[in-house]
């Protein structure tokens, strides 16, 4: 092509080009927005899901900004609270390579939303300019002019009071005083009054969803109502719960959790130890749930009346503990929905229902519900007034039973709904599946959830599991409750029934995280013994009915109850952050059966280490690292430790430590720092 | 409140919820979609960037993929072509913890978009499940009619032809045959024909820039063409330049890339050595844009008329070699745009306009635009003109001086506004900052930047600095383009002017990355004398002009053009990926001074191992460990050095090598495998 050819035909691409361009720059927006905004945490999956906060928690925010050029610029966190139309800004301060941070203070329990917005600093480029300028000795007559109006432009959106002292200023900058610019509070001042130009927003709005303080800080206890009862032989009601719970709160729980409370179902009913069968009599399993007596909402007749579980309701929140109930979206055979809503379950080419199955294995007393159903909109509206049902008998905590086997989907929308109306709630999570599955959960809602605490036993494993927990990304989503048992898990280190795995293991599981939850009275009576080749107990409470020596001179119930004691005293405790592992050496190696941790309070007002001797055979000692510097500890400081109250003298980042697990093999040190009151008298406070 | 009263006031709040409920169902829009798409990689914040490759590249997508319960599930990779409507999908296979991974290969330059599209696949889950009843010797009669409802779902959806085969299938499964279900050819038939239900689509949509493969593959060489003549005391031109072509074709590189070529301003010119003011016939700072001739779309008279510019450009292109043009979006005071524009710069109060400043520093030949001026709209509309301006005379490779004093908005719009038209556009960011900045002007459209390689000399710093560029992030959309010197640069190692140094600097630039570049003749002439107490060059062709003997016995030309050979014979060095560390050990400790690293094509049909010496004075030896059973090596292979031709059998993953600074400090060995031909000769391929 000849190149004038050529030309005229690039001349006419230019023209194209600004014909599109016209329609490139209406998408820009206001163009002399000059500073960018990246990398904002926390943000979950680019803003999709909120991360997770309780009242009265600081949210810190940090970004990357940063502007073409040398300029100065200046951020600010942006957010506001529910119902809150306005926005609120708190400034932001640069810490190193373009990174800023930020914090709010969260007190409202609902959804906050969360920005970064970012602007030029026009004042303190000046300044900082000027200062270089003078520095040098420059003849500075024509900047000061430019600060002038700076000022000027100030003062004129200032209120009067404040417009008068910046007309002050201006007139010295224009009368040529340098020295004015770096007036201590003129910097604040413009800070204050100078409008922003181009501000930058961050692209996304992000979200923190603000729970109730119940929803990191709580201690679980579950009990089968039906084994509740004052003699043996009877079948356990409501009542007998209500006796029961000063002896709850004497142990010091927050959570009186109840396996299903529905009538059970009759067809396919399993018998003792899960057998295949029930005798007559026996009275199947809680879980299958349904029969002619109703469904989720109904309440199984031998357990009592409605009137009566809101009697237990009302008399728990007495004594300051909430009732959970067990929300299992599974039918028995003879559940109602099965005649009334045939669609909400799975067809076989016989006319069968479906029942449950993990092929070869088969649950026949169990329907699943078929969330492919062509009414599943009728089905999740039902599902989620069951929740409204409980809600309105003064439920809102709840145990979710396998919610990984029901779709992502729905939980997520059922979950936002009721939150909507509930900010209240406290769902927890008892999926026991891959961690991917487990996170997703949280993401969408569950407030809390079971985790892999169970089978988490050696040094290493605890460790690294605490650490993915407390210090990745999980941690802004994920609300770990560590339980030691549950109905369906007796796991291998309990069954030589030694005491002080059972004294250790709910010590790691009160202290290691803020929720922490057992079964009961199995644990504190030391119920060790498991069905043959499977991590379950025998005769279990599912499938039948026991009745529990509570005054056992055995039982664990005074050390217990000391632990949530010591859980209460400790703020330090009561949160997931902060928490932090230590070296034990024993002849200068790491010892593998001590494992030390700490967690201390933001402001280190209160600073509690955990030793725990992980071996419940052989005396273990070594010498426990303390960072006395991190901590302001000085000289001497006291070891107070909270279980068996004796205080030792600790001095310098080596003490020494010998747990006994014959005795107690357990340390919750509160360390004091040594302080002299005002007569000169010296004390560790 | 009595209870009755309560539970009205819920029966309330139920109904309100319910009347929310039918929006949010709404909102949810298909309910049944079970399966949950997490993590897509690669993703760039959250999708809003694209990922970027050359054309012919395979895009690796992988995802976090899984559904309630214990069903199977089916992936893919969605995406489309530049201006393609309809998506083509390639399936994803399961790796392991709920990941999954598959690719697409691009072919056309411009943008594809790609995302991830899963479902539950209910034939897999249903052969899967049969498997094991019948492994369990269950009754599986039912399971059968259920299959063969599948079949005939998939049949009715076939191909006749396919459809005739699939309802053999229903037949037998509804005879009876359960073996039928296992058949080999049968799960890929269900594959392709069963209806895909409620299949769940990745939340966004994400974008793959596709380039030319000059845009990671290039060399390129810098040479100022006023010093291009051909004798000295005369200014150059680009008839000069021409002249000079067989030499650049000789040296191998594909990018001839030139300094400003416009008019040169007057006010405050520049003289030799950077001195304030030039003495008269000083030619100034080819930077300083704009005189009375012209501005950004001028040429200085000098050099020559557009068409001798134009027959450069196709006398390039027969030499198979790009033009780039330098764009320094900044005035001299002289450029036309200063009195058509003053709304352009910044008016200082005396009337003035500012000057380009780092206080106390002044450049009073430079006046910046001002990317807040009230017409930034016809600044930016102005500045890509100027782009289009050149690309109508056929150039499509720029070197954009200084990005990061402009405004990253203007950036992002201009640049796909530009690419939009002409995708083969290829732009060199020159942005000597901050780390951020120059990855987020990567993000907003640069094809390749400059980078820290001059500054990195040590062998833990080249080892650091290339793993963040080729490992982690930042190698989805950063181009590194490794330059030993620029005419702004001449670092401290090479002020001895050793040899050595020379050598060992220009082999690590062009075979660490994909992309070198060099600024000649300075650098094969081995020009080494900076200004004293500053990173340049003495004596700088930026204030004057020099002549250059090209064929100075001491040249390194020769050198350069085996370097460039040797990339282009090796496929292995045209990529970043595939590069890797190796270890050298010299008495059993890793050598500080040897540097050993290979790249490889992913069919391991080309490898090559670079080792450096780094220490320009002592000879180094070692022993490079080989991953042999990782590259399919056995018994004795071949190191082929490249540089010196020498072959050296090897064997074992130990091997030693020594290096002379006073001789080539550089092996480039190309491993050979031992093989054997048809006649049973041996040889290394």
């Amino acid at each position: 092509m000849p190149a004038k050819a050529k030309a005229k035909q690039s001349a006419t691409t230019v023209q194209q080009a600004d014909g599109a361009t016209l329609n490139g720059l209406v998408a820009v927006g206001e163009g002399r927005r000059r500073v960018v905004i990246e990398r904002v945490t926390p943000e979950i999956d680019g803003g999709r899901y909120p991360i997770k906060r309780v009242s009265g928690d600081s949210v810190v925010v940090e970004c990357d900004a940063f502007a073409d050029g040398h300029d100065e610029i200046a951020c600010a966190v942006r957010y506001r609270g529910p119902g809150e139309s306005e926005w609120r800004d708190a400034p932001m301060q640069f810490l190193v390579n373009d990174r800023w941070r930020g914090a709010f203070t969260v007190d409202a329990i609902g959804r906050y939303s969360y920005t970064v917005i970012a602007w030029m600093d026009r004042f303190a480029t000046w300044e900082h300019q000027l200062h270089k300028r003078v520095e040098a000795g420059q003849d500075v007559q024509v900047d000061l002019l430019i600060g002038a109006a700076l000022v000027h432009e100030a003062a004129a959106a200032a209120p009067e009071a404040e417009a008068a002292v910046l007309r002050r200023y201006e007139q010295a900058l224009r009368n040529g005083d340098a020295e004015a610019a770096f007036a201590p509070d003129l910097a604040a001042r413009m800070a204050a009054h100078l409008p922003r130009r181009f501000v930058s927003v961050y692209e996304r709005e992000l979200q923190v969803e603000v729970n109730r303080p119940l929803a990191r800080f709580s201690a679980w206890y579950e009990l089968f109502p039906r084994s509740a009862a004052s003699e043996p032989g009877r079948h356990g009601t409501f009542r007998d719960v209500i006796a029961r719970l000063p002896y709850v709160a004497e142990l010091g729980f927050d959570i009186l959790y109840l396996p299903p409370i529905h009538p059970i179902g009759r067809q396919f009913r399993k018998g003792k130890n899960n057998s295949v069968s029930a005798q007559p009599g026996e009275p199947g399993s809680p879980w299958a749930i349904g029969a002619a007596e109703g469904g989720h909402k109904s309440i199984h007749p031998e357990l009592g009346s409605l009137d009566d579980f809101r009697a237990l309701v009302a008399a728990a929140r007495d004594y300051g503990i909430a009732v959970a109930l067990d929300i299992a979206f599974q039918c028995s055979p003879d559940h109602p929905y099965v005649k009334e809503h045939p669609e909400w379950f799975r067809a076989r080419p016989d006319g069968t229902i479906q029942y449950a199955e993990n092929p070869p294995k088969k649950y026949q007393d169990i329907y699943p519900f078929d969330f492919e159903s062509s009414d599943w909109q009728g089905l999740w509206r039902e599902l989620k007034s069951i929740f409204e049902y409980w809600i309105a008998q003064g439920v809102t905590v709840f145990r979710v039973d396998n919610p990984h086997t029901k779709s992502f989907l729905f939980w997520e929308w059922c979950i936002a709904e009721l939150k909507r109306e509930h900010p209240e709630l406290i769902l927890l999570s008892e999926a026991f599946t891959r961690p991917k599955v487990m996170y997703r959960l949280a993401k969408l809602g569950f407030t809390q959830s079971y985790t892999y605490f169970t089978w988490r036993t050696s040094k290493g494993e605890l460790i690294q599991y605490l650490q993915e927990l407390t210090q990745s990304e999980v941690r802004e989503f994920f609300g770990p409750n560590f339980w030691p048992n549950t109905p369906d898990i007796l796991t291998p280190q309990f069954y030589p029934g030694q005491r002080a795995v059972f004294l250790t293991r709910a010590a790691l599981a009160a202290t290691l995280t803020a929720s922490w939850g057992m079964y009961g009275p199995l644990y504190e009576l030391m119920h060790h013994v498991p069905v043959q080749g499977r991590e379950e107990y025998i005769d279990s409470e599912k499938y039948e009915i026991h009745y529990w020596n509570l005054d056992h001179p055995q039982s664990l119930r005074h050390y217990i109850a000391r632990l949530n004691r010591i859980r209460r005293e400790n703020p330090a405790l009561q949160r997931n952050d902060g928490l932090r592992f230590h070296r034990v050496d024993s002849n200068y190696l790491e010892n593998e059966q001590l494992i030390a941790y700490s967690k201390v309070t933001p402001d280190l007002d209160n600073i509690v280490l955990v030793v725990v001797n992980l071996d419940p055979v052989n005396l273990q000692s070594g010498y426990v690292q303390v960072p006395t510097a991190e901590w302001g500890l000085e000289g001497d400081f006291q070891a107070h430790d909270l279980i068996s109250d004796a205080r030792y003298l600790w001095n310098g980042d080596f003490n020494y430590i010998e747990l006994n697990p014959q005795t107690t093999p357990v340390h919750i040190f509160r360390i004091r720092r040594r302080e002299r009151d005002q007569s000169g008298f010296e004390f560790f406070a």
